[in-house]
């Protein structure tokens, strides 16, 4: 085993703790959050800190950093209140990437780097065209994080789109089969492949795989 | 696609809804997260929404549930201020999914299941030995989050304990090298395959693929 103490990883080069630090957390959600300005100025980010809050309400969360470091996500959410979270696939998983460039205020990462945005009736906020697996929410409230500047912010789910076949029949989407990417760290991406499924668990009682 | 509006969402079924809701953030990282109170009783308990928050200083937060759903976990960090967060691998993971039974506050599922509480000088709380990517923290702040009674609880990285060959040489750890095992849903665990890392992404430059 290596050991490591907060001393030395204090004492590394930026990069290479940033690296080190993003992915010893474990793999996470990566999606693009489309949100749209009160002028109509569309913006697309991508996000890895995404969080479950609860299922009743459907409340969902995510991290948004200092605000000099990202701004328009969350100054467009807190002045319309609207936002999509858009699964990523394989398919234009370097578009997704390259939204976490810091294009100026006025340029939409939709028509920089090609991706479609999509409006529907539930949501004012535009949805990735290209994307499986998509959401609309609305701003329940903005946390924000006082040791250091970030901001959790969380949103009441109002209205899901999904491609067929990703929805089984116990409620569980599998996410594998949409092909809906995972990341870890600053810059990678992975495919996952499902291990198994457990029943419920209860005390006394073995860990029984979920039959499909 | 498949339109699911809120109201749809609300009449279903608690488990359908919760299966639902549960997996459409995506996938998400699952740790052990290992405790001990005043008295030396250890616990031990599943996590999967744990965030990076931010790498200097290096502060990761989770989300615990409200008190009366998960009080054990929650409760040793207040009194103690410190905790272990430990990957899960394939070998492990029927046990590290059991530790999500509602056990009694004096039964340890580290004696209950046969996992292995080790106790290292980094930390009063106890690692998982069996766990090859682990890590200690001490509590900085617990957020309560007033909307549905859920917690944020935040840590600063104290001692990294990993092993041999999962450090890449600019920092990153290759947790599909770990078998790090991720998961979906609050049952669904996944073994990832890595697709790509990219450069930093800078405006009008197209994203490249990292040269490992």
């Amino acid at each position: 085993m290596q050991h490591f103490s907060n001393t030395t990883i204090a004492s590394w080069e930026r990069f290479y703790r940033a690296n080190f630090i993003n992915s010893i957390t474990g793999f996470k959600s990566a999606s693009l959050i489309g949100t749209v300005n009160t002028k109509g100025q569309t913006n697309l980010a991508i996000f890895s800190s995404i969080v479950h809050l609860g299922s009743d309400p459907a409340l969902i969360g995510f991290i948004n950093r200092p605000v000099q470091a990202a701004p328009h996500t969350i100054a467009n959410i807190q002045s319309t209140g609207n936002y999509t979270l858009n699964h990523i696939h394989p398919s234009f998983l370097e578009l997704a990437h390259q939204t976490s460039a810091k294009y100026p205020e006025e340029v939409s990462e939709f028509d920089e780097l090609g991706l479609t945005p999509e409006f529907l009736d539930a949501s004012p906020a535009p949805f990735v065209k290209e994307s499986k697996v998509k959401f609309a929410l609305t701003l329940e409230e903005i946390i924000p994080i006082k040791l250091n500047n970030t901001f959790l912010v969380i949103g009441q789910l109002q209205h899901v789109q999904l491609e067929e076949n990703i929805l089984l029949p116990d409620g569980f989407l599998e996410l594998t089969q949409a092909s809906s990417i995972c990341s870890n760290g600053i810059d990678a991406y992975y495919a996952t492949q499902l291990i198994d499924r457990y029943e419920y668990a209860k005390p006394g009682v073995s860990p029984k795989k979920l039959v499909k």
